[in-house]
Order: structure tokens, then sequence, then C-alpha cells
């Protein structure tokens, strides 16, 4: 358990990409670019700006190309997508970005219903990627992120084993950053603690970020024993926007701006700049006017004399 | 920290005195008696069920003697009730209750406000009632809630040596338990780790319960790291219900509910039924049609294959 100070940790903004993918909406893309820059102005330095997937199957996502090359224009931004398979990598590679991330589900059903894939099929993928990249884009870093980690809407229980083993396989195949998605928001602190302790056991410097949802009320308390355990990237998204829509029931990720609290309140420093994230929240309700945006922190104000 | 499987916890529920009294709705005593019923039906083996304050000044509980009454019928319930001075706690002790709590606050504006009286003359009234309970009703218990511990939304900051010093004094001034309350959900988990730990080197077995406040979303993780610190009691309402009317912006005592459903899924034993729990959860929306109540894990429901 950490409790130096001095401690340092990266928040990933995944609202424009696992935050709108999830709602009916479309943002449009002007209304993107302008809150991509206020996360940016805000001290953010990893956005995952969106996916490389057809976009008959999430028109939310269709201009990411568009989106990718503005969020490129900000000096020292990693700018990350999704990608669900080689495909969709070759377009994230070509359109510049820094780092893709690739989901892989520990669950078979979970699997089957988002990628068409088993698990072991998408480790082949993996694979597939992996070489390409080798070959042709060798600065640009990927990351697995181990889906349904802690549990499923379909399958229920998710065997814990299997969580590692594709972890230790992901890591094998030369993927750069294993992480853990409670995608379903079943997760609870203790199997935070447990599982992300036997991932940095088996890939070590390899092991990613924690990409908690808050669907029953755990998601800080989650965030709170990864950190502890040595975590120390965090996926959230803006106004807890979010959720996997084919993960049924799953909702809403961990509030960024209440992570930011929490960390910032603990003296470990997330270079973000509270009141400039309230600006960004405002850039995203000005892009979503008629959808409802999330987080305490933002209700409540920050405690008097909080100083940052 | 913690790691023991067969651990328990006490779930302290403080709905129908910090919950009822921060709302302007009045539940009708029919509502609170059968809610209250419902909630021991559930497992719930602590209840704070009112407070013996002028009725003038709480008119949402001026049935507490009637409803004290009700729960005492309730074998093994343990029945508290808030009182601010000796007269209340005069009041309370004939009316039954097996324990009280006393408010000290940590910051001298809250305590005016909150009491009319500084923290140590609220201290000087802690052993008024000490001397009273041991010469009249020795098997009753009385606990000091330190209010504002963890920051005040009048005063700002709190002196942790302030807190640590009023806990002190009051195991001296011969109360049984002394817990620590967010109050005005200011606490990060950090410092609930640094205070309880204080609390427990200081007063060694007084040290007790956490009460904490999710106004800013981190109540959850702050009860995580109270019982890592070794806390076994934690205050909460169901459905999230409460706050202090006298700390402007303080709202939201951790919902039950959700606290009740991290724990089971730690293995750590609360002894609550939760699907029992939501039929108190329908008990105390009828009795308050028009309120708001809040809790993720009922929004969401227990996870697929979740077993308690």
């Amino acid at each position: 358990m950490s409790n130096h100070t001095g401690d340092t940790v990266l928040i990933s903004e995944v609202g424009p990409r696992d935050g709108l993918q999830s709602i009916k909406t479309i943002m449009p893309t002007a209304f993107k670019l302008k809150w991509i820059s206020a996360l940016y102005d805000a001290g953010v330095r990893e956005i995952e700006v969106g996916s490389f997937v057809p976009s008959k199957l999430l028109p939310q996502l269709a201009d990411t190309a568009e989106v990718v090359a503005h969020a490129l224009q900000h000096p020292g931004l990693t700018v990350m997508a999704l990608v669900p398979n080689l495909r969709g990598a070759v377009t994230a590679f070509e359109a510049g970005v820094h780092k893709i991330t690739l989901p892989i589900s520990a669950s078979v059903a979970h699997s089957q219903a988002n990628v068409r894939k088993t698990p072991e099929e998408m480790m082949e993928e993996a694979k597939r990627i992996v070489a390409y990249r080798d070959a042709n884009f060798p600065a640009i870093s990927i990351e697995a992120g181990i889906s349904t980690a802690f549990g499923c809407t379909l399958q229920g229980k998710v065997d814990e084993d299997d969580v590692i083993r594709l972890s230790v396989m992901a890591a094998q195949a030369g993927i750069d950053d294993i992480g853990l998605s409670d995608t379903t928001g079943y997760a609870n602190p203790k199997q935070v603690r447990r599982l992300f302790r036997r991932l940095f056991d088996e890939v070590g410097e390899k092991a990613g970020a924690a990409h908690m949802h808050n669907t029953r009320g755990l998601g800080i308390a989650n965030c709170l024993a990864a950190f502890e355990e040595g975590v120390r990237t965090f996926d959230s998204s803006q106004g807890g926007l979010g959720g996997c829509p084919y993960a049924p029931g799953a909702s809403g990720n961990v509030v960024t701006e209440d992570l930011v609290f929490m960390f910032e309140a603990m003296n470990v420093k997330t270079h973000i700049n509270y009141e400039k994230l309230m600006q960004a929240r405002v850039a995203l309700q000005e892009g979503l006017p008629n959808e409802p945006i999330y987080g305490m922190t933002p209700e409540a104000g920050l405690p008097k004399g909080f100083i940052q």
C-alpha cells in the first residue's frame, strides 16, 4: 500500500469514447473538438478520443479520424483510440494515434456479443496487430483492456485465472500494457486488490490501467484499492458518461471530477486543474444539452479552503 | 489492513434520525414504525431511531419517544437516539434507549451553529451526562460522535489535533465509544486512515463508528479506508437520506444498500439480507412517497450469480 507523498497518477479520459458510445445522442464533431481542447487545457494528458469501428455500428464515433487529427495538435497529449481488430488498428495507426486500446474480454459470452470472437480469437488478432505495428509503426503503443475482468452480466462469474491467463498471453504477444476493466460494475475492492496484485506479479511493468465503472456505487472505492496496489493510470469519464451497450445494465464510468477530487485531496497529483476541469464540463454539456451528466463534487463544489 | 475472511461489521442505520431530520417532509409515525420493523427483519441490529431535541427545532423527530417504544419490541436490536444535552439524555434514558449518541463538533463555528455551545462546553455537558447515566442508568451506553472531524463548511479546515484532543477528552470523561463523523463530506481516504489510526492509538477500544457522507462521491471509499484501519461500525442511511441542516451543502449519508453490497461482496458479513433490505426500502419509500431516495446497487440490481 502506498502512502508516499509526491505520488502522481495519470487520469486517462475515456468519455469521448466510452462515454459517447453509450448514449444515443451524437455529439456534433465541432463540440467534441472543443471539449477535447478544454480537457487538455485543464491538464488532461491522455484521452481516448474515439473508436475505429464501422460507423454503422457506432455512428456516435464515425468522426474519430477527424477527432484524432484535432487532438494531435495538442503538444504532450497522448491520443488514444479503441480498435476491435487489425483493420481498425491499421486505420488508427494511419490516423496518427499514439496509442491504441484493444478490448479482450475474459468472458466468452461478452466477447462473442461485443466482437463476435472468443477471447482466444481476440488474442490471435492481437498478435496480428502487434506484428503489423512492429513492422510499420513501431513507436505506437498497444494496450489491452481485459474487459469483464471482474464479472459479466451475461455469464455471471468470471474466473480470475482466465483473466490472468489472458493478461499473460497479451504480455507475451508483445502488448505494451494490460489493464483490467470492470465493464459491468461488478468489482469490489478486495477483488480489485487481489487481481491487480496478481497482474503485477505476472506481467510486472506491463500492468496498466484500472478501468472502473460506478454501476453499484463502488467505482471510486475500487480505484482507491487499485491505487493502493500500485496502479497509476485510471480511466474515467467526465460527467460519468459511459458504459458498454453490449453488457446490459452496465453503465457509468467512474466520474473524472470525483476521481480527480479524491486524488488531489489525498495529495496525489493528477496535474489536472479542477476549476478548468469544470470549464471542460461546461463544454461537454454544451455538446450534449439534453443528456444528463453526473458527478457529486461538481454538484457540491470543492470543500471550503480546498487548495489544489 | 485487514484481509481476513470471517470479518464482520455492524451497519448502524441512521436514516430514521440523520435522514429524516434533513428533509422537510415529516414521515408519519406509523410509517416510521413499519420501516424500522422492516430494517430489523432485514437483519439490521442497530438503529438510530430519532433525536431527543425540542420538537419546535425538529418536528420531523417529535415522535421519537413513540418510535423508541416500538423499536424496543425487537429482540437484539440496539435502539439509539441522538441527544444534544443532558435534558435530552434524561428523556432518552427514561424512554428506554440502549445507547445515546452525543455530537461533539470539532469545529467551533459548527458547534455554535448546531448546539450553541463551544466544543469545550459540550465536553462539560458530556461529563454531566456521564455522571447522570452512571448514577441512574448504568447499563446505557454513551457514544460521542466527533462531528466535522474532517473539515467544516463554516470554518473550512479542522485541525486534526483538535479532533484527537476532543476524542481523548471524551474517553477520559467516561464516554464509551468515540466515532468520527464527516458531517460535511470533506473527508478523503488518506485522511480517514490517518485520523482513525490516531484515534485507535489514543483511545484504543473506545474507537467507534465511521460516519461518512457521500457529498463528494467518496463516502464508500472512505468507509473502505476506515474498515482497513480496523473500524467495524459504520453509520449509513437507507436510500442515502440525510445530511445536517446546520452544515450548508452537506448532504447524503452513505447509502446503506451500497455499503452492504460492498461488504458482502468482499465477504465481510453484515448479517443483513440484501433482498429483505430492498423490502425495507419499499417501506421507506411508502413513508416518503414524494421524496427522492438514492442508491446505485438498488438501481442496478445485484450482480448476476451474486450469492450472499
